[in-house]
């Protein structure tokens, strides 16, 4: 790839400016920007002030604060010498999840402590890590090309709400859709397979979420004055989610499937080569026993296949002991993870219709939807994706596997307003506990991160010229 | 009926003493015995001393407050001087609901207020206006007969923690067997189809009860990551409560049916004798369609059918907007309603063996059941429920029609207990607002069960004597 900088000089660029990237880490970790707790909007605002600060320090020309209705995100833009260069758009988040000593942490979440190899405190992985090895990768690429400029017109977009639902983030990209244009979104927000299993996400599931109210009396009465005689709300609510599906784990409301390819033969060899060990899978998943849709494998069901899910029931008594009751009324909740070809508008009608059908006379029913996600999924073949694949091998010095998320973000906003594919490029890993107690980032990797961003921008700007 | 006093003595005894009668009532009602409200201890005993006292002036030779570990009852022996006669024994309960002015009260609902020939007042009809007209009724009967003591050795037990569910009633009967010993059990404590349908209680449905918990992951884990490849324990919890009926509401668990006799032609007949008005009484239910077993009527299915229903279901996020998880756990409480011929401890056995089936690896469950009570159901060919049906006929100048409860009450431990069948006298109407504010008691009604009551004792010590 000829525009991309000599690997030897990128990594010496990082050897002599890692100790100073790591205490600036360090210093916005100590920011507790926990967008979830009114009390540290303050602290949000500050982190941000840090990261746009931090962005002008690094060069980039452009570095701003941009106010949402709720915590303000960052923008910093590095237009490249060449006009005919692609534009990126990285994607992070600078708040992070609560974090208190009474959780478990072992030392203080706010406070990082390098150890092993490691640096521990909140938000180390998710998400400040992963967003600042950005800062130093640009840097590298720039000391490694010679160039006052990346390769590529660099756009970073770093929200301040992604821990608390990313509740302003549509918006924001729809209203700043102009500013944020560009052709390739790169996500650093996810992980990899493992330490020793480099990987490169291609897409994450969509969500549609429900809730559905039920309501038989006008309320709660006896159950043997009329118990067996009258429609009880909490019995309609239990078929609704039983129905959901069938023997085979399908889902089998009309037309969930429709529009879905298969997955093919190549995509399930990649997913199979993954060192899958499914003891340690139901560790992490905190279960005893794997479930699902037949024919597929856990891994195909949680990345490659939508599923419908009951988050919440409730209805009639729920305290100590027994009240004989019909409820007045139920309610579930139900979310469905969709995947490439499911349009969750179309999801929602289906759903929709398909409670209808289960509803008796006598009970009347609501449904609400939530704002859905859509799916993202990057081909394999994409030019961006083999970049990003590329730089992740050549700093790891390893072959770069595939993984997919099973969840659902934001980053589908990015390629839903701003039509370009979103491709992820992270270096966390499962162990680094990720909105749990101890959270850390192994340094070794962060490192990797760096060097994997020095590369892409030259190999991207190769590879993925914008229209002239 | 040679034994029967006379209907003009009777009539005109009530007549004479039907002012002081109800001014005792009426004192009996401001005493505001609600068992379900500690602070209200004071007032349910002061109730039971009340009680035993006005017994006693009465002419109950035996009038005592008994103790149990919650709420005293009270309990009276006026033996008969013919030895041969039958023993009855009167079940009713001097506690009350709570009731507020706040509650929608029209006046104070422990200052009882006399209007238009209603007596309001918590209390009057649900059930010391019930319990009242025992006083009057074996005075009248003594007046008729001439003589100083009752036909029947007359037996009252009176319970001060019904309406907080009688939960040391049971056990209180087990200890005083001996001296509840009976061979008929009158309960006044319930009601007539109408005030112009007088009917007479033929028996109450029993009930099993349980709490079923599902535990699946063993925290709530992320539905994107895991969702679609774990059981859901809500799932499971729904599948239950689905699988609970068939397309034509019959309840599914095996062996459930186990030991009931079909509806006989004449029993549907005599229920289906009665002014059954589906609208007034899906008015009355609060609910908007009527549903159930196939191949049988509202009453039928309310009276005469065991069902199954869910009293309340809970599991996973049930606050306001979405959370996206596979729930931890969940749990369902189930109510069966058993009739006649069906044991409930053959019912417990036959709901674990199903749910067991139910539930699939992964999921751990267990199941609590409440105590249970057995169904009660008086044959209409048995000569103490004809006496009833008689004295009534002889006070209400009608007519009496039949008809069960579809609830479930303590009569059953004392047909359990004692082995005596039990009948139910009762004189309240559906209007008379049980459990509701402005409850009141028709004072004709109330009246008409003095007469009963008057006429009861003679017309039983002539059919129903005791073994020699």
């Amino acid at each position: 790839m000829s525009d991309t900088p000599p690997d030897s000089v990128v990594r010496t660029y990082i050897d002599t400016h890692r100790a100073a990237f790591l205490d600036d880490l360090a210093e916005w970790l100590r920011i507790p920007s926990v967008s979830a707790q009114p009390e540290h909007a303050g602290d949000v605002r500050r982190s941000a002030e840090w990261l746009a600060a931090k962005l002008k320090e690094t060069g980039f020309p452009v570095a701003e604060v941009w106010e949402t209705p709720g915590a303000p995100a960052v923008y910093a833009h590095w237009p490249s010498e060449d006009p005919q260069a692609p534009t990126v758009l990285v994607y992070g988040h600078h708040d992070v999840q609560p974090a208190a000593l009474a959780d478990g942490w072992r030392t203080d979440p706010f406070e990082p402590v390098v150890q092993d190899g490691r640096m521990y405190g909140r938000g180390a992985a998710d998400d400040k890590g992963q967003v600042f090895f950005h800062t130093l990768g640009v840097r590298a690429h720039l000391a490694a090309t010679g160039a006052p400029a990346p390769a590529v017109h660099l756009k970073l977009i770093v929200e301040g709400e992604e821990e608390s639902g990313s509740v302003h983030f549509r918006d924001l990209v729809e209203a700043r859709a102009a500013e944020l244009a560009a052709d390739v979104v790169i996500v650093s927000d996810t992980g990899m397979w493992s330490e020793t299993t480099p990987t490169v996400c291609t897409g994450m599931r969509g969500v549609a979420d429900c809730e559905i109210d039920f309501q038989g009396p006008d309320q709660d009465i006896h159950s043997g004055a009329f118990g067996g005689a009258v429609p009880n709300p909490a019995t309609v609510a239990a078929r609704v989610v039983a129905a959901l599906h069938d023997a085979d784990g399908r889902v089998t409301i009309p037309g969930f499937y429709d529009g879905i390819a298969d997955l093919t033969d190549a995509e399930r060899a990649l997913i199979a080569e993954l060192p899958f060990d499914e003891a340690e899978w139901l560790r992490t998943a905190k279960s005893h026993a794997t479930a699902g849709e037949a024919g597929y494998s856990t891994l195909e069901r949680v990345w490659a296949r939508p599923t419908a899910e009951v988050n919440g029931i409730g209805g009639g008594y729920q305290g100590p002991g027994g009240k004989t009751i019909v409820p007045a009324s139920a309610h579930v909740k139900l979310s469905f993870r969709l995947v490439s070809g499911q349009d969750p508008y179309q999801v929602e009608v289906a759903v929709q219709e398909w409670v209808e059908g289960l509803v008796p006379a006598g009970i009347r029913h609501s449904i609400t939807f939530g704002a859905p996600t859509r799916p993202c999924l990057t081909p394999l073949d994409h030019p961006a994706l083999q970049s990003v694949v590329r730089s992740m091998g050549r700093a790891f010095g390893q072959k770069v596997r595939f993984t997919r998320e099973g969840g659902s973000g934001p980053a589908a906003d990015l390629q839903d307003v701003l039509g370009a594919p979103v491709l992820f490029l992270g270096i966390s890993v499962p162990s680094d506990g990720w909105h749990a107690p101890n959270e850390k980032v192994e340094l070794d990797l962060l490192l990797k991160g760096v060097e994997t961003a020095a590369y892409l921008w030259g190999d991207l700007a190769a590879t993925h010229r914008a229209p002239a």
